[in-house]
């Protein structure tokens, strides 16, 4: 019976993931995983400047991320799941819904902070990014491989906070399970790394 | 029907929570929870010296924590996930029946690396830690509120890592959740905070 739950689960949120893709037509979705205080917010913040582009926020609480990446000129839409550990094809539809896609070349979705259930649905994007970062160890792709396994663009982030980080033991790590995915290092205090991030998002439109 | 599974998921795991209570008697069992990178395996590194300790280790993938926890008067009993986000009752019970439990005093559980699911689950603990770290911001608590919750104690580690932290935010952010839990600040490269750690521990003993 519950596995029976489960498959109907994933199977209606590939349905609703598909209206998506129909709905965001020549938008490109980009949606940007990774642990709580991976630096997801940072790394959209700096992506803003890549033009025409609308956010949709997960967080279980609060809008205080919303906050941060609202200006004049990009809408947000704040999703709190309250006690959900991951963003769902049907939450993103009701964002879509309210974003002026017409006007818009990219949407990022940030989803909620968590390496393991969000790489289980797809809501629909063209790009997965997962956020990692410096201070959180380099042992982390051997140890949540699924999330990394879906990765179109992998992100170390933070890289000025732990001099210690073993890049190769993190790509060795990559490589176990994703063969292809870039491997990018930013700094979000000072933006390195971002121009590079955008060059390969580009690649998508 | 799906809302009915999940309730039943609960309702089987209190059940098992339960036994364990039974199973553990006098050893004082410990639910050890936080973000991935956290440094959950450094603290229970240094927590050992508390004496007649096991280890139930909980990931998706891979032994790497259990060989760094295990030496020749600790055992370390591996429990791998594969895409599962968090320990259930059931799990702990497999692996404290493994444990020489009438020779120890303590348990520590390192659940998987996750600020949301595993607050809801049950495990037969007495204590719950929840350790967050300064690298991921102090913003965490008012974020991710189930799981501050319900912390006996709470913890701030790698605390050389991040000067920017703000620690009154972050108090702040619990006290809106969980009006008892001390907050305790560690560094597990020199072993800060951890006699403190252990003399709030003693009090359940």
């Amino acid at each position: 019976m519950k596995h029976e739950v489960i498959q109907k689960v994933f199977k209606d949120n590939d349905f609703i993931a598909q209206q998506n893709r129909e709905i965001l037509g020549q938008t490109v979705c980009v949606n940007v995983m990774g642990a709580p205080g991976a630096g997801k917010t940072s790394i959209i913040q700096h992506l803003k400047k890549i033009g025409e582009v609308g956010i949709i926020e997960g967080d279980l609480a609060t809008d205080i991320d919303a906050q941060k990446l609202r200006d004049s000129e990009t809408s947000v839409i704040q999703l709190n799941t309250i006690t959900g550990c991951h963003l769902n094809a049907s939450h993103v539809q009701q964002a879509l819904n309210k974003l002026p896609l017409k006007n818009l070349k990219w949407v990022f979705i940030e989803n909620v902070g968590n390496l393991v259930c969000p790489s289980n649905f797809d809501l629909g994007e063209e790009i997965r990014i997962v956020v990692a970062s410096a201070p959180q160890g380099s042992d982390k792709p051997l140890k949540y491989p699924p999330m990394f396994r879906t990765a179109n663009i992998i992100i170390i982030n933070k890289t000025d906070l732990d001099a210690d980080f073993d890049y190769e033991e993190f790509e060795k790590g990559i490589r176990n399970v994703n063969t292809n995915a870039p491997i990018l290092r930013t700094n979000c205090k000072t933006g390195k790394g971002i121009d590079e991030l955008i060059l390969y998002l580009k690649k998508y439109q």
